[in-house]
C-alpha cells in the first residue's frame, strides 16, 4: 500500500533525519532534525524541524505533528503547507527544551497551534 | 510522567540509533540499528535491532515490537526478555527486506512471533 505520492508506509528514522522540508512551491525551507518518540504508547509525538536559515533563527527548532509531513517523491523530501508568517508564530525551542516534561508541553502546543488531530485522545 | 526507570516518556530517534540492547541480566546482546516508522498512522512500527555478534550471525536485523524494549538507566540500555534460543528462531533479515512490502509483513511476523499486542487493530 504505497502512499498517494508512490512512497512506501514504513520509513527508516535514519532516513528521515536530514530529509529536505519543502513549501508547497518545492522552495526547501527547512530539514527534519530528529524524530521524537513516545517511549509509553508506541507513537510518533512529533518531528523535530530546522527553519533556521528560512526564518533567520538558528538553533531554534520546530515541533511539528508527523501526519503533517507528507512526503514527495518528485521533490526528494516533505512538503508541508506553512507559510512562513504561521511558521514566525510557531512554538520553537531548543531540542533540549522541545523534550523536556516528557515532550507533552511542546507537543500539546504543537497540536494546538497547528489543529493537528490528537492521536492521545 | 517518567518512566518506572526514571526514564522520560519521550525520546529523540538520535539517541535511541546505537543504544545497547541487553538481556535481563545486563550483558549486551545486541543494539538498536533503527526505527522503522509507520508514514500513514503515527505509530512506531518497530525497531531494527542487529544481535549479530551475540548470534553470529552478520547484517541480519530483528523487527522488535517497540513496548518490547524497556529502557534501563542503569544500564544506559535497552533490556529485552529474550533468550538466545528465541531470538534465533525469530524473524530477521536485512534492512531492506524488513521494510519492504511496507514492512507490514516483517511487522506482523514480529508481532505474531513475540505475541505482543497489536497496535494496528
Amino acid at each position: 500500500m504505497p502512499t498517494a505520492s508512490g512512497h512506501t508506509q514504513a520509513i527508516r528514522a535514519k532516513k528521515v533525519i536530514g530529509t529536505p522540508v519543502k513549501d508547497p512551491s518545492g522552495k526547501k525551507i527547512g530539514e527534519i532534525e530528529d524524530v521524537v518518540l513516545d517511549k509509553l504508547s508506541n507513537n510518533i509525538m512529533f518531528a523535530a524541524v530546522s527553519f533556521g536559515g528560512f526564518l533567520g533563527v538558528k538553533e531554534k527548532y520546530h515541533p511539528i505533528p508527523w501526519s503533517m509531513l507528507t512526503y514527495d517523491e518528485n521533490e526528494d523530501g516533505y512538503v508541508v503547507n506553512i507559510t512562513k508568517e504561521q511558521l514566525q508564530a510557531a512554538p520553537a525551542d531548543t531540542i533540549g527544551e522541545l523534550t523536556k516534561n516528557d515532550g507533552l508541553t511542546y507537543r500539546d502546543r504543537a497540536f494546538d497551534y497547528y489543529r493537528s488531530p490528537r492521536y492521545w485522545e
